[in-house]
């Protein structure tokens, strides 16, 4: 089977991408053929069981999608996105990506035609919820996201489950919690704290609290989120019926919890790199953004996290991410 | 004040426009210019007490909605869409016109700039909605369309949010129940025979109930739908909040009920032109559709309905529409 992943050169579509090359399947299916694509060129892989294509390219330019569907791949990775803060800062850009490129891509399967009919795997948010929710938000909560971030994911669901319910692809949305530890350079995503207050302090380094310790917020690790992505890709689609975006499972942790965990994880010396500074954008951000999820109806479908506790996360990102050592 | 109407060639439209002709003010503020736009050229009035402009085009194509907003209208009624029916014939058209138009209509006000900020009242649709449903549909309830018309409505209303959200328009959306009696000749969405089984007996002529007599839907009568768009142009949106879009008060009913009420306000020989003849494609899409509403926001908001049952609809209509008169 050919594979597609859009955004193969951010963290996620790495870590999907690497695991791709080393499964050498997807399902029951041996995978025959990958194109990565990202705005910037993904690393061509040095050894692969398959041909592998890097393509360098803007997948909202007019025309692009269609080049990149033409080959007509069995599974696409729609990945690509402008990250939340930025799309906040530049109106512009986020519209242009998150919306209107989607969008082309989607067009662009639509219009091959001919029975021809992907399975599309797109990243969602939960940033697609905005306060007040409840407690913890259950599968049928309205989207109501105060983000230009969010409200582009959520067109792009609903575009997707229209898309899919004319038959033109076979689409699976899933909104992915917050990854975290997020592993690499900070990103311009408001949600970058969560992860560079345990990284960074693994690594040796400071890092900038900008929040209060009781902001909850709902996590997953990287390994969680590729297994997400894989089943998503091989799950019976039958199951998910016309509602085809769904919350993936995750913890719900706050950032004093978080900060007990790498304590218990990595101790006090560690923890101590955590510096409090406010930052008032970043406040009133996250205020908005959801606590915790049900997520019973992925569950059902059969998503399943990688991590019990937030210890868990810690140990993965040591593990996957440190060679399994941390600075004391 | 200068009031723009989108879609003023419409039903609901032109109902909307007698209303603001007549009354010569939106709440407490005189009308002092009136802009009429559709498609095909609405009728110039015959004598307003303001000037009265009237444009024919399609605000789809680019430029059109600069033009159109150029003159800074303070309230903008944007009632214009392809409809349900249409919408699912003619893929293209659905999303040029009801996305894409929207769009442009929005980022055209956007790029007004400069401290302008219209109320934009958008007639969203409770095709936002779809199967699987509780009895009645609370106000928190997710939107999972099932037709690309109500992707379409989702879409626009994320987008007003947003819109509004980032201080470029105060944005009101308004679910509009499906509206009864819809007078005039029939037109292509999938709901119109809700009205043409009453419609058409009340003015002598046979109607064909393509659905079975319990199926059970959520209607407002067009003198409702006019006063919640004077409402939303006038209520103070401070009180709204971030959630914009609201879904109107109604009255649930099953086509069965309709049929007695008919009985009752216009007696059995009326009731007797009703003629069954099924239509797979319509009870399908029917079968998708909301049944009842909670709307608890909307009413605490201050929308009222004009009626209290639906024999009050159909006396409307024969009030406003027949004179008081209908063909027994």
């Amino acid at each position: 089977m050919h594979v597609l992943v859009l955004g193969a050169a951010g963290m996620v579509g790495r870590k999907l991408s690497e695991r791709l090359l080393r499964d050498g399947h997807l399902g029951k299916r041996d995978i025959t053929r990958l194109t990565l694509q990202d705005v910037v060129a993904p690393n061509k892989p040095e050894k692969a069981g398959f041909p592998v294509d890097v393509v360098a390219g803007d997948f909202a330019v007019a025309g692009f999608a269609q080049k990149l569907v033409a080959g007509r791949p069995d599974v696409i990775f729609h990945l690509a996105a402008i990250v939340s803060g930025e799309a906040e800062h530049d109106f512009d850009k986020g519209y242009r990506i998150n919306l209107d490129g989607t969008r082309m891509l989607l067009d662009a399967i639509r219009l091959i035609g001919g029975g021809y009919k992907p399975r599309v795997v797109f990243t969602s948010s939960i940033a697609v919820f905005g306060a007040p929710f409840p407690e913890a938000i259950g599968d049928e909560f309205f989207n109501t996201p105060l983000m230009s971030y969010g409200t582009q994911k959520a067109i792009g669901e609903l575009l997707l489950a229209d898309y899919s319910r004319r038959g033109f692809m076979d689409g699976i949305g899933i909104r992915l919690p917050t990854i975290c530890i997020r592993p690499g350079l900070p990103n311009k995503a408001a949600s970058g704290f969560f992860s560079s207050i345990l990284r960074e302090p693994l690594a040796g380094k400071e890092a900038i609290l900008p929040v209060s310790e009781d902001v909850r917020h709902w996590h997953a690790s990287p390994r969680s989120a590729v297994g997400f992505l894989l089943h998503a890709a091989t799950m019976d689609s039958a199951a998910v019926g016309a509602r085809r975006n769904l919350t993936m499972p995750g913890l719900s942790a706050t950032v004093g919890e978080e900060i007990a965990a790498l304590k218990r994880v990595a101790g006090d010396r560690v923890a101590a790199r955590i510096r409090r500074e406010t930052d008032a954008f970043i406040v009133g951000v996250v205020d908005g953004w959801p606590r915790n999820f049900e997520a019973k109806r992925a569950r059902q479908l059969g998503f399943t996290t990688a991590e019990k506790t937030f210890d868990d996360i810690i140990r993965i990102h040591i593990d996957d991410e440190l060679g399994g050592k941390f600075v004391n």
